[in-house]
């Protein structure tokens, strides 16, 4: 958050840098004087939520020297001697009507003044509201420069309480007590386990997500593995001897990196409960990140432990390590074939974006399935076993499985429908949001596309009437390989909008390489536990007159 | 047609077989009779277009006297001294109120009143309306038996005059003279090149579809090839040996056998005109069929040649023999990955259904590319070579690719839009017909559902009120094996009818294993070529009091 670019505070001599910059940054003008008039410069900046309140700077000059003006003008307290704010205070305000206040270490600051100007846009600066910035710099590491730091200064009002220590929620017999400290920025829709999504502003900022705001699906507490003892149980063929690696025997293995886009069944069922009432987390659209992840492929070590493909309809099994009261561990299965597959490129991930796991995405091992749902990627790995048929996991035979919209919970058979693996085309719009007032003159819309079985996204179409007409986006980012199209594609459309225009029913819809695309409404893909929603996006807005 | 099972004329006695025979057939009682109350019997026989007007045998003996003494009622003129006809007056005749006369060699039947009580139903029976028995009888062997003709002869009425003979439509100057004869119950979209598709009367009647009815697309006069010159060019790579491989050195390679759907990308295009007009051959739901194809795995013959699956993005590059007046051969490509991949399957095939291949159909060689787009199956198949790019074929560069809605042939870009391959989830609806009047009490909906890329159908939804509820259809046949699912599955569904119902907006969409769903809606999918129309089916029909 705070995000703002080393070339804006500089001032001169920077500022002429800003011509050949990638970075595009929208820097909104926080002046009411009305001879400050924003037009189109030659070198305009947009990024976050630029479409919400969109200004143009009308000179690098006078922009920055507008924007200066106004901290100096918003400068106070920073010299008095500090009020003391205690936590309870500072998360009281967090909207434009009480103040914005956020903290940096053990220092309190009320940026509501500057919100409107903050170059990363205001909705993401909004996000840290009421809390500590620490999360955000640690994101965006382009917020740990002394100028930024002396623009906050500017807007300090106080410190912290010293006696206010950070509030545990945590209770020793709570089986989640151990749990990981999570990213304010998460949108949590259960704490326990732990749920939560990054928010739109944020999911697709970057083509890999970072590691704090993946988002993360939890089934069970968060197991604390030590990585020193831990073993991973890989079960030899009948006749055949079994493997028990530590990590530094995995880490022997050849190591082999590949960047995938891991989604939950899940992802976009709020939007289903809306049509109908199902049973499930209400996700939105956040239930989806993509990560470059390293490990071990599944193939090596099932070769080693003696595992051939055979001809009958196998299955790997897999084990984690978290377990419910009564022992039972999470567990699911992927078919032989995929995990025998080289090309399939089925990991043991020991590494997430050059990082050890995150505890939160299975530290220190958890399969990744490329291609595949969110629920077979099974975290904190314990055991690997090829089976003749599928898991007999809940996860596996009753839950995470389509269903047409006539069956309900009286009437569903679970053994009548295959459990997901593969994903169908999905796309969604991250901006800009549902309800909100956009300026007039152009729209830019932003999101992502991805397709399961590493099927190329080969064309995202975006309608702003509603779907009555549509233009084609443009695909950001490398070309996707064909058939081993693991990873997302984001996109985005910069549109003209006719005169007079009041507001656009936007709809994006994708076509993968097998030429499937997203069906138009949710109704006739609802379904009992609210998965695989993949219906057009639609975001409604109003156009500022 | 006239589809008569050979337990219906002979009596008592093999009525009584009926019971155990797995044919279902329906026996329209022809009798005006009041006495003559239809009831269902323990052994009712539905088949064809059984829901139309649906009647139901009181008892076999009953039933079958009544059929019989209803054909001694209306045998005419086979008696009398022969009147002489032209084929041209037998054509005229081919619908309920000009009459409907067919011929059996020289001989001419008005089997007007013979429509009804068609046990294969009324509609096959119409197909034949106007022409020649024979190539119906040919595809249903059943019809050959004395009693078959016995019933036949009842409907004579004279003969076709000797100096009548069958037209001949091609002109020596023609370069579709030598192209085959093609079966009279194909639906002709163009005669030259021949594209022709069955009627979805016989579509689903078998799981395999009659070679002589498999719909039939050519881009060119059809080659005569000389099976004993044939020989197939298969280029080497850099500095290696090719091979010119005659048929008997193809029936070298191991023979592999499989059961594949071939869809046109065009399938369904007469739908997307229906929105807005749109260029290519006006294709009902027909062109789209199965067949049992062996051959050699085209991996088989590329490894003989000296191939090896390289890490480039190569292609397999295919010409056929047929050409146009510059000497342009048809040709196509498909990625080298899934030519060489022995689970692709994809095989240089020789035979279809048994036999060799038709020459509307290959002869003598073709491939088939399991789970692809017809149009990289290619016939009369002269030369296979592995290229770093795909065909610079017409047909794989500027056809058979999708666009967005709001591409026009003054925009449109063809190369940035990839080339068909897979193609999507698709099914439709063969029985009833759009405007048919169905019986009231229940309904019986048949069709097809097939996806690319070897997905699986895990299931097809069935909606009579537009798609406001669905029922789930019942798939026919053996269950697909998973990612190798080559062919369709048929299915249907019968629903009973709330009562006073006066019409249905029948709608049938599937789901493949990848949860791939169908749109809603043609127009989002509407593109200038008109391809890729995998649209819900819908079907509109009348109830009768």
């Amino acid at each position: 958050m705070l995000l703002l670019h080393r070339a804006v505070a500089p001032g001169l001599q920077q500022a002429y840098r800003l011509k050949s910059t990638p970075a595009r940054l929208c820097i909104r003008a926080c002046c009411t004087n009305d001879s400050f008039q924003p037009q189109r410069s030659s070198f305009t900046f947009s990024g976050g939520n630029s479409s919400t309140r969109r200004w143009r700077v009308m000179g690098t000059l006078l922009g920055l020297g507008a924007v200066l003006a106004c901290h100096d003008q918003q400068c106070r307290a920073s010299q008095e001697s500090p009020r003391r704010y205690t936590r309870e205070e500072v998360k009281s305000h967090c909207s434009p009507e009480t103040g914005v206040w956020v903290t940096l270490g053990s220092e309190v600051f009320d940026i509501t003044e500057f919100v409107d100007i903050h170059p990363g846009g205001a909705s993401k600066l909004m996000l840290a509201a009421g809390g500590p910035l620490e999360p955000f710099w640690a994101l965006y590491a382009v917020h740990n420069q002394p100028h930024v730091r002396e623009i906050l200064a500017q807007y300090k009002i106080g410190e912290l309480s010293p006696d206010d220590k950070a509030p545990s929620i945590l209770k020793t017999s709570d089986p989640y007590m151990d749990d990981p400290i999570r990213h304010s920025a998460l949108k949590v829709n259960t704490q326990c386990p732990f749920n939560a999504e990054p928010p739109p502003e944020l999911l697709t900022e970057n083509y890999i997500t970072p590691n704090p705001i993946f988002f993360t699906r939890n089934h069970l507490p968060v197991p604390n593995v030590d990585p020193d003892t831990y073993r991973l149980n890989v079960v030899g063929p009948p006749r055949g001897e079994s493997l028990c690696l530590s990590l530094d025997d995995l880490y022997q293995f050849p190591k082999h990196e590949i960047t995938v886009t891991l989604q939950c069944a899940g992802n976009r069922r709020s939007e289903m409960t809306q049509f109908k009432e199902v049973r499930g987390l209400e996700w939105s659209l956040g239930a989806i990140s993509t990560a470059r992840w390293a490990g071990a492929r599944l193939c090596d070590v099932l070769a080693q432990a003696g595992h051939q493909l055979c001809e009958t309809e196998a299955h790997v099994c897999f084990e984690g390590l978290d377990s419910d009261p009564t022992g039972t561990a999470y567990g699911a299965s992927i078919p032989l074939a995929r995990a025998m597959d080289p090309e399939a490129e089925v990991l043991l991930a020991y590494e997430m974006n050059g990082q050890p796991l995150p505890r939160d995405h299975g530290f220190p091992v958890r399969v990744v399935v490329p291609g595949v749902v969110g629920a077979r990627h099974v975290k904190w790995l314990g055991k690997v076993s090829v089976e003749p048929e599928e898991s007999f996991s809940h996860w596996q035979r009753r839950d995470y499985k389509g269903f047409s919209p006539s069956v309900d919970w009286d009437t569903v058979d679970f053994d009548s429908a295959p459990s997901i693996q593969e994903l169908p085309i999905q796309s969604a719009i991250t901006q800009p949001k549902e309800g909100e007032i956009i300026g007039s003159g152009e729209v830019t819309v932003k999101g992502y596309a991805w397709s399961g079985g590493g099927r190329a996204v080969v064309r995202v179409d975006v309608s702003l009437d509603g779907g009555l007409t549509w233009q084609v986006a443009e695909l950001e980012g490398e070309e996707q390989r064909a058939r081993k199209a693991w990873a997302w594609r984001l996109w985005h459309l910069q549109a003209p909008l006719p005169a007079g225009i009041k507001e656009l029913n936007i709809v994006c819809k994708a076509v993968d390489e097998s030429y499937n695309v997203q069906p138009d409404t949710v109704a006739p893909i609802w379904n009992l536990r609210g998965v695989l929603n993949n219906a057009w996006h639609r975001v409604h807005v109003h156009v500022a007159p």
